[in-house]
């Protein structure tokens, strides 16, 4: 019985980190007492050590202990053994090539299919999706593969940004960009914007948070998916 | 004797198709009868064909016809009998998976060492650089490898956005990636923004354009380079 949160973000403007999502959490890690955590992502470049601290600040509020993964000298006995796992955010090449150089991507498919509670947010959700095709971020170093955990059967593409009006940058919108993927790939992608989650109970795949997603599948128009709604209809 | 220019972006604001950069690419291409089009990047997923017939347009307006790359039978020997190259923007994963599919990062790289004058715009430019790592594009596809032409000894981020006043996404800024970059690899990368293109002559880079470029070196403070300044500082 899987159980996982995907978020697209850790922090909502003037947020703390977590913040929006914690009486969400304290109902997802029920009589969960430690959390294993992945801080590979390492956004700006922090240490896992800083990361690790940051997460455990915010998780006290809600009476877990974090522990990093680097502090285990067998990471995938880490995972094997873990009550729950949250993967941070940060740079999400950065988190799937360590996550590979680690041979980690098989051990925590496995435990959250068998029912470990899993979170992520930002890139820690991006490895959630089928590959990590759809990530934001810098291809700051070239991991071996982009598959990905594929906990649902579809891509993510996090703080997604509708086409700014007015704006006069050439850059390419992330619509354009999701839409030039589905030249070449048929899996769907689903924009979640800074605010939502999913929340993913084995079959079920449930929007949450108070803004629409916006689901873009190949060939077709894309199309506002309200809250509530369930997206295991996707293969 | 190297010929180059790498322009930040093929079109500006309400301009049409090359059009700011004609006057100098008259002058860049000066003799020069036909050009040979590199398309691979395919923006918005348009054809090889259409793609090719946008530039022959723009072209036509200085006299100079377009061939596209896909219209030879042998890439290799179309590179190698080539008069001028230019390879158009789009996303660079598929540039530049292509072009290590077809084998013709080494002919391209020879061919411009040795004098053919080479045009990038936006993916045509990223791939100018050392490594493709820092491209804005999204990773539609795996290229067996990020490393580029190598045509400067820096790496490029075209586009380049200053950090937006007042935004309330909480995504990473440029210039937040580009750190997180230089936390595991010391390339140093220019940002150039929409407007500005630089020329490469055997070893001199110049600015160019009525912008200034925001070099970011590991372990410094970014800094703004002038227009007219030269990189070939930079090794």
């Amino acid at each position: 019985m899987k159980k996982v949160i995907l978020a697209s973000t850790s922090t909502l403007y003037n947020g703390s980190y977590l913040d929006y999502l914690l009486p969400t959490l304290a109902n997802h890690f029920v009589g969960v007492k430690t959390l294993l955590f992945i801080p590979y992502a390492q956004p700006s470049g922090i240490s896992y050590e800083d990361y690790t601290s940051k997460v455990g600040e915010a998780f006290s509020r809600i009476n877990i202990t974090v522990k990093g993964i680097h502090e285990f000298e067998n990471p995938i006995e880490a995972i094997k053994n873990a009550e729950a796992i949250f993967t941070g955010g940060g740079n999400t090449f950065l988190l799937i090539s360590k996550l590979y150089e680690n041979k980690l991507i098989e051990p925590l498919k496995e435990v959250i299919e068998n029912g470990t509670p899993y979170l992520g947010t930002s890139a820690g959700s991006n490895i959630g999706g089928k590959t990590i095709n759809n990530t934001n971020d810098m291809p700051i170093v070239l991991p071996p593969s982009f598959d990905a955990l594929a906990l649902i059967n579809f891509n993510l593409n996090p703080h997604y940004l509708d086409p700014i009006d007015g704006s006069t940058h050439m850059g390419e919108t992330r619509e354009t960009r999701i839409n030039e993927f589905h030249k070449i790939n048929p899996i769907s992608v689903l924009g979640l914007r800074e605010g939502s989650w999913l929340e993913v109970y084995d079959k079920d795949v449930i929007i949450r948070g108070n803004l629409t997603a916006r689901l873009f599948r190949a060939n077709e128009f894309p199309v506002e998916m309200a809250p509530g709604e369930n997206l295991n209809f996707l293969t």
